[in-house]
């Protein structure tokens, strides 16, 4: 199984919807991405966490094959995010951010770690996104995220982390204000003149935009009947799009970038229908890839379909 | 070749977006569907124009083989629409609305019309609809459309229409108000119990929802770099899709309705990429179908695809 290496945030979030609350659960980029891509490779995880976090996670993590050996433990709390979304699910509104010990973190990687091929560096100061790929010795698959605040704040060391990346996760919005494009294709390719070969945006229910080379591939969102806590969607979307990648060894492979995609919006899909990372812990292999293959064969068009049984033409008036 | 009878408005719309704007130009929703279904299905107009309705519209639509022998002139002026979109191209403002001819407007459909298999009731009083059925022998695909305003003003007519058509077009914020429920998924789910077996949610740019019996299909819209005005882009989608779905003869089958969704949105990414008809007027066969293939082949997900060359695996660092 080929491995992955990321860095990211470990957190305990406090969430609030209409549908519900928690207070305190795991989170964090690092963990939804690691819960996500561990179906289809080893993940390693960069981190750090506090002295009050809690070993109950630490175990259930491990169970599930994720790779602590470099999450570091420091004096202090842990990363802890308050945040509620209304009605719009795309609107998270964050009450509070308690940096704790994650305002020391300096990634440092393990020999092994520095040996890996994949690296996914989430939404973190593209400066220790740069400092993670300093450390690596050859990685042929480097992907990254971003967020409004490190494109607003370090605008510079963004753009020479986008020069070193394959892969570019973004949000829509962030695409728009990042690139100053109106629209998401607009954005995306004055974004690939700055690197990225894959430009990823994510439009959240509304599926993702993927630009490959000179093409654009437009997909929906596996549709979800009932979301409760989106918290944590884009870092599932982008461990599931990453995970499955990193399983075929063949990145350049179109079909490939497609099924990771689908994969990736399968997964987010099971992690909104409950909070923290409730769904994704307890999330079967055999449930992933049941629902990934109706969505699938739900987006195919056969040339020569099987009928059905009569379904409009029966009399109505 | 099969035929539609569409009922629904013919306009002179004024339109005002970002990208420029038109003046009295040729709109309307029946000028819309049938200049998006001419590819695949005769298409005959039940509507009503005014005394100043120009020659030349009349000239190119017959020219464009549809048939006009049911559009009515009255004394009196055609109906005008004055609309602006900002940069949410989802919000349609209305300025004025001017019902003029249309305001007397009883269809009458010809007896050649009455016959017809195929109907389509464009977004008008729900009682109108109901008219044009009543006056139909016996259709066997009868699909509608509707608008918050009959919503509103009428729930007990549409609800009876509802009851009476196999297919329902309906914008998503629509369907949510119609249903009084939050997410399209849960709309179409609680309209479906009224009767309509194909429920189609259109979501503009972010593409469609169709549920057919218990199934959900979610499909992107055709990725489109520069909209210049998306009036009249729902009523190109039902008309490409309604127009293909006829064409086949087999309304049951699924590939069918899936390749009528995407010729639908293929038809209306034409649509918005000039003001008023005039892509649609230009609008090749073959560039359709170069388009719509490119389109359906982006959503394949074949199992052993081909490898194109590297494009990830260049070293980059």
């Amino acid at each position: 199984m080929d491995s992955i290496v990321v860095v990211g945030s470990v957190a305990l979030d406090s969430v609030k919807t209409l549908w519900g609350e928690s207070q305190e659960a795991l989170g964090g980029s690092a963990v939804y991405f690691s819960l996500a891509a561990r179906h289809f490779a080893r993940v390693s995880v960069v981190g750090v966490i506090g002295k009050d976090f809690p070993k109950e996670h630490r175990h259930m993590l491990a169970e599930k094959g994720i790779d602590l050996a470099g999450l570091k433990e420091l004096p202090g709390k842990t990363f802890r995010w308050v945040g509620r979304f209304g009605r719009d699910l795309s609107d998270a509104k964050t009450l509070a951010t308690h940096l704790n010990v994650f305002a020391k973190f300096r990634p440092k990687l393990s020999p092994a770690q520095r040996r890996s091929k994949v690296a996914f560096l989430a939404n973190i100061d593209p400066d220790l996104q740069a400092s993670v790929l300093d450390q690596m010795q050859a990685p042929d698959l480097i992907a990254c995220d971003t967020m409004n605040y490190w494109i607003h704040s370090k605008p510079e060391a963004l753009r020479r982390i986008l020069g070193r990346v394959h892969i570019f996760f973004v949000n829509e919005e962030e695409a728009k204000v990042l690139s100053r494009q109106p629209t998401a294709l607009a954005a995306a390719r004055v974004i690939s003149h700055w690197g990225p070969k894959v430009i990823v945006v994510k439009k959240g229910e509304h599926g993702a935009l993927m630009k490959v080379g000179e093409r654009f591939y437009s997909f929906p969102a596996y549709p979800v009947e009932s979301v409760k806590d989106p918290t944590g969607a884009g870092d599932t979307f982008a461990g599931g799009f990453m995970g499955y990648l990193t399983s075929t060894r063949d990145y350049d492979d179109i079909s490939n970038l497609k099924r990771a995609v689908l994969y990736g919006t399968t997964l987010a899909s099971f992690n909104v229908e409950d909070f923290s990372t409730r769904r994704l812990e307890n999330l079967a292999r055999a449930a992933l890839e049941a629902r990934f293959g109706e969505f699938v064969d739900s987006l195919q068009v056969p040339g020569g379909a099987a009928r059905p049984r009569p379904l409009l033409t029966e009399a109505r008036r």
